[in-house]
């Protein structure tokens, strides 16, 4: 080793050159220096790096350090409006798309509005009480993931944490498309825009949320308040106007009846309105975040959620009924109930915004918790690792990012339109909530302690609605798009099952076995023995192990033996420095030339006489111009003959200053590395040349 | 170099074998063996990769040796109708691309159709007797680019290149357009497809020149003869009806005149009728193809195509007088005509089916000539290396890919409407005609021999002409399109001056000097002495040259003085293996681990002390989590120290069965790759580890 390693240059040194981003930070007792580096470090080297890296930096902020991963506890009066904000804002869109479905049956259908109401308001009320009891059981946050993994095992919490993920893309997709609706009803001029404003919006919220926006301060309980009063505001003042008509209900316009009135229908209606329940488990995900008692303070917010998701439900129901109010495509029920109440002043514009941000910081609930489950799933090797990375502003950035993606692709397929969405929100929220209760009863059943015999009762009946309402919403709309739902839960659940099984052997692997550890690198660890760790390059069709020998058995140095390849195009500069890094390896040397016809061949013999500095050269001829497949080739046939040697294959890289110009030069190389990547025991190396322009 | 290396398997030892597809053919006076691949040499290793080559066999076929290139000569019969079809065909479109500019002006306009009409007839008559010259000057195939360069020079050169290219993507763009509009015409009920119809053909028309579909046999000349013969019937028996009638015209349908007739719109009406000249310098690009004396028998298959383009042009114009049609958007003119003639019995399909026909055969004509423009530029350094290549069919692949894509979007983007393209079509032909007609000027006065006056005074009258037209179309169409000829011609040319610069830089660079070549790669060449030929890494922002030395000189492999990296993430058996390798080059090793924290640093550090094989460890902490920039970083500074020192870095990389499992990994080595890439004297070298899955 050079023993000059160690000396670093000092501060002074440092401080003018750009190139040195690396700040020594400590030497421990003479050994060498800890080194860390600057938030400078992530830079890349390119012009166009550094573009991109400026508007990163615009958009996302500066990198934090991980140390800079702080809770922030929240108060129970900043946390009901801001935790609440998915289930509340779901009064926006829940009973209208439970009168939506009843329309279908003419004026007939509206009379039973107020029954279906009824058993969506107990529906509440099940459920409500049941997260009471997990949030007791789980005070560091029981997710339905969790849940249901450690009470009903593994395919349950997946089947879960797919029921979770649909919700959490579908509720972003559902709250931007109500929110833009909103907006479209106040302004009917956006109309034909919904598309691309939602687009819009949802990009809002990416760039928020990869810059780490975090649940707290008064920015973010405002809105929830906000839409509070607003819809209150507009129930008393509907309801005092009832009260002048001597709560005589309006009639609401005669309307045709498409459909009969049935119990399909009815079904229909009552799995539509029950998505006016999403996001009554935000809470008990997020307990920590709470100031202390944790789970106490969480308990008495959910409380109150539950009181208010209740009473603004039943409000709105009540307003409907009395105004006389139908779903039309142009304007939401809610707009129509709020220029009944306000006219179309003020008082009408509060509402309106207030809808619109509510259903902002609902879909913002789901940026939230989707990258969690993700990153859950991801730690217990179930979805792929790059979850698990934190990005340099402490947000899960790639979760994130598949959130955002996945729910712009819905929401254009579906063109924002609320209605069409419905039908596949209910399934994938009921999956999550009934298995999550189902955990809970056996998590009572399991511990058996005080009044366990009470809480399992309680999440037993959640549990069995909960069901109820998932059977309900997937035979009823099935046709309707909740095949599809049940679909990518099929989907994903194989499909995590399959990456845990990747990841299982990848470790098996790839692990430092006992054996293997006593003398680093030597042994062939037994769990590896016999099977076949090398894929066999050309014969990608035969995938039968072969069974002779474990060829990629680790080694020692001493017992590596070297064979250095370097293929050759043309007699250049780069070529000539490949080969003097060949050499300088001080191994056996080759060169190789493939020449597309005979008399070719015979004239870079010629030329390697002469230049070739008494390298023994082999010459390919490849009569189809091709050059890739005669090199893999070749190598691939002297492995067959000399399973002993390590081929090391040395590539020259011409290299370009510019990224845009490399579409200038062939891509021989690459090709060749990604070709020789199966290839047991061979190794490439570049050897770039870099090129002024 | 290891001494059993000669030692190739016998020929029974080779069969069995699926690995080894190389076949030693020569043994020459006891050298190394002399070795061609055999056509499965360019199979690709994966699965998805057989299958992908299946596809590709089936629908290209299979590769071709070389030495299949040869030239199938034509007989003039064959001839006429293969090289004619890009300029008979233009009599489909056009007649009626002038009709439908004159019709603006109503049925007043329609009286100025037989005056241009006689116009463009002398400008056919001229540009074709001036080609007739080009033959005789270029029996070699005297394509428009050729011409411009040897005789005006290297920028009329590209800016003819760039306007046969615009004229080659166009005219498969028109030829399809107006070939669907045919079949559109003879089957209304396919109108509402005519996009996706055209984009299959075009997609024939790629897969078919992909498989290299020569020009050649009577299965070409059919639609020829079949094109010629329809017309002419159609004509006789239309001439012959009007005979009938005295000669009396049907009078035109009466029209509404959007516009007053102007010269400017007679302007617009003669540009774009002259569109009916393009292809005519198709003979004169591929002379080679007839039989000897094969400019003879050019020329006078060049005559006999101004012959029939005449008639048959003058045919078309005659009777569309006769029978007073105009122009509309449901039916082709050309279809007006053979219903009027025929009816709409077999005789009319028959019409319809040559007419589609000759066209496709027109667009194929740019397939064949495209790609020919595309390599006489790269061979001239002024395109990409790429469109150098045969493929294995012996078909220029690349350029042919180009134009199947560049015409796609064009047909697309103008949804297939022939009379929406025709503006942007004449001003690309026209700049070709011009600049080559006028460096044929200039050849005569070059050579001054026999009769050269004459020539030189043909040619002088095409190319005045031609220029003209070019002047016409360009400003009459500016707004209509002809501004996006002109933008994409001279975008072209300077993309072609750029493309040339760099590679002139990049041959300076890479050549091997008369020094060097004294001792291979010693000593530094005086062109690149005090140049800066690496770019530094990390510091993209400046791009000014060091001037203390050329950094990257050519060594002898006795002065190459290595430092071995190995960055270790974890201590895996991938690992392992890669610091085995690292230490085998015995060469100075050092480890190198990224740490997110210093209490992380420390624990790697305690795992390095037992497991490290006493290799000397370097740990760098990154508290932003990133792992690449600090590597880099590492390494540019240790090369700034110690700038004699050739760095090679040992990546350890897992490579998985299935390319689509490799997101399940982190991408760490080829990101580091690529970010090691700019920097100076730091070779990487890929250690892989194959996982069984």
């Amino acid at each position: 080793v050079d023993p000059s390693l160690g000396a670093y240059p000092t501060a002074a040194e440092l401080r003018p050159s750009r190139i040195f981003r690396l700040v020594p930070v400590a030497r421990r007792d003479g050994e060498l220096p800890l080194i860390e580096a600057t938030s400078a470090a992530e830079a890349p080297p390119s012009g166009f790096g550094h573009v991109a890296r400026a508007l990163r930096r615009a958009v996302v902020g500066p990198p934090l350090r991980s140390t800079a991963l702080v809770h922030e506890r929240m108060r129970k009066l900043v946390a009901l409006p801001v935790l609440s904000a998915d289930a509340l804002s779901s009064v926006a869109y829940g009973p209208e798309a439970m009168l939506a479905v009843l329309v279908l049956a003419g004026t007939a259908g509206l009379r039973y509005s107020l029954p279906i109401s009824g058993a969506i308001a107990f529906l509440m009320l099940a459920v409500g009480v049941s997260y009471r009891q997990t949030i007791r059981a789980y005070p560091h946050g029981g997710g339905s993931y969790t849940v249901a993994t450690e009470n009903l095992g593994r395919i349950p919490g997946l089947v879960a944490a797919a029921g979770l993920m649909t919700d959490y893309i579908l509720d972003v997709a559902v709250s931007v498309a109500a929110g833009v609706a909103a907006i479209d009803s106040a302004i009917p001029a956006l109309r034909p825009d919904t598309v691309p404003i939602g687009v819009v919006v949802i990009g809002v919220l990416l760039a928020g949320n990869l810059r780490g926006v975090r649940q707290a301060g008064a920015m973010f309980a405002a809105p929830g308040y906000a839409f509070i009063i607003a819809i209150f505001a507009m129930t008393a003042v509907g309801l005092f106007q009832a009260a002048g008509r001597g709560f005589h209900p309006t009639p609401p316009p005669a309307l045709p009846a498409t459909r009969g009135i049935s119990v399909l229908l009815l079904l229909k209606a009552f799995s539509s309105g029950s998505t006016a329940l999403t996001g009554i488990e935000a809470i008990s995900n997020d307990i920590p975040a709470f100031k202390p008692v944790e789970w106490r303070n969480a308990r008495a917010t959910l409380t109150w959620m539950i009181v208010l998701l209740l009473a603004m439900f039943a409000g709105t129901i009540a307003l409907i009924h009395f105004d006389g109010v139908v779903p039309n495509g142009r304007e939401t029920v809610l707009s129509q109930l709020a220029h009944r109440s306000f006219g179309s002043g003020l008082q009408y514009a509060f509402v309106q915004t207030a809808t619109a941000a509510i259903l902002l910081l609902a879909a913002n609930t789901a940026y939230n918790d989707f990258p969690r489950v993700l990153f859950l799933l991801a730690r217990s090797c179930h979805a792929p690792r790059l979850f698990l990375r934190m990005g340099d502003r402490l947000a899960f950035s790639n979760g994130i990012l598949v959130l955002s993606i996945t729910a712009t692709v819905v929401y254009v397929g579906f063109s924002g339109n609320t209605e069409s969405l419905i039908p596949l929100f209910a399934v994938g929220a009921f999956l999550a909530f009934t298995l999550s209760q189902a955990g809970m009863v056996v998590h009572w059943w399991r511990q058996r302690d005080h009044h366990w015999r009470q809480s399992a009762l309680l999440n037993g009946t959640g549990a069995t609605l909960s069901a109820i309402v998932l059977v309900i919403a997937a035979v009823t709309k099935f046709t309707q798009g909740a095949w599809a739902a049940v679909v990518v839960v099929v989907l994903f659940v194989l499909a995590a099952l399959r990456i845990r099984r990747h990841y299982d052997i990848v470790r098996t692997a790839t692990a430092l076995q006992p054996q293997t550890m006593e003398i680093p690198g030597h042994v062939v660890s037994p769990r590896s023995e016999g099977r076949d760790v090398s894929s066999t390059a050309t014969d990608g069709a035969d995938p039968h192990p072969r069974s002779d020998t474990d060829e990629e058995a680790e080694e020692t140095p001493v017992e590596i033996r070297h064979l250095v390849i370097a293929p050759v195009a043309v007699l250049d500069r780069p070529a000539m420095r490949a080969l003097a890094y060949a050499a300088s390896l001080q191994q056996p040397v080759v060169a190789l030339h493939v020449s597309p016809s005979e008399a070719e061949a015979e004239r870079f013999r010629c030329y390697w006489d002469t230049w070739g500095d008494h390298l023994p050269l082999e010459v390919v001829v490849s009569p189809y111009r091709v050059v890739v497949g005669p090199i893999v080739n070749y190598l691939a046939s002297l492995h067959q003959q000399r399973p002993d040697l390590t081929l090391t294959v040395i590539l020259p890289e011409i290299v370009v200053r510019r990224r845009t110009h490399s579409f200038l030069h062939n891509r021989t190389a690459p090709r060749l590395r990604r070709a020789l990547r199966p290839l047991a025991k061979i190794v490439v190396t570049t050897v770039p040349f870099h090129v002024p322009c």
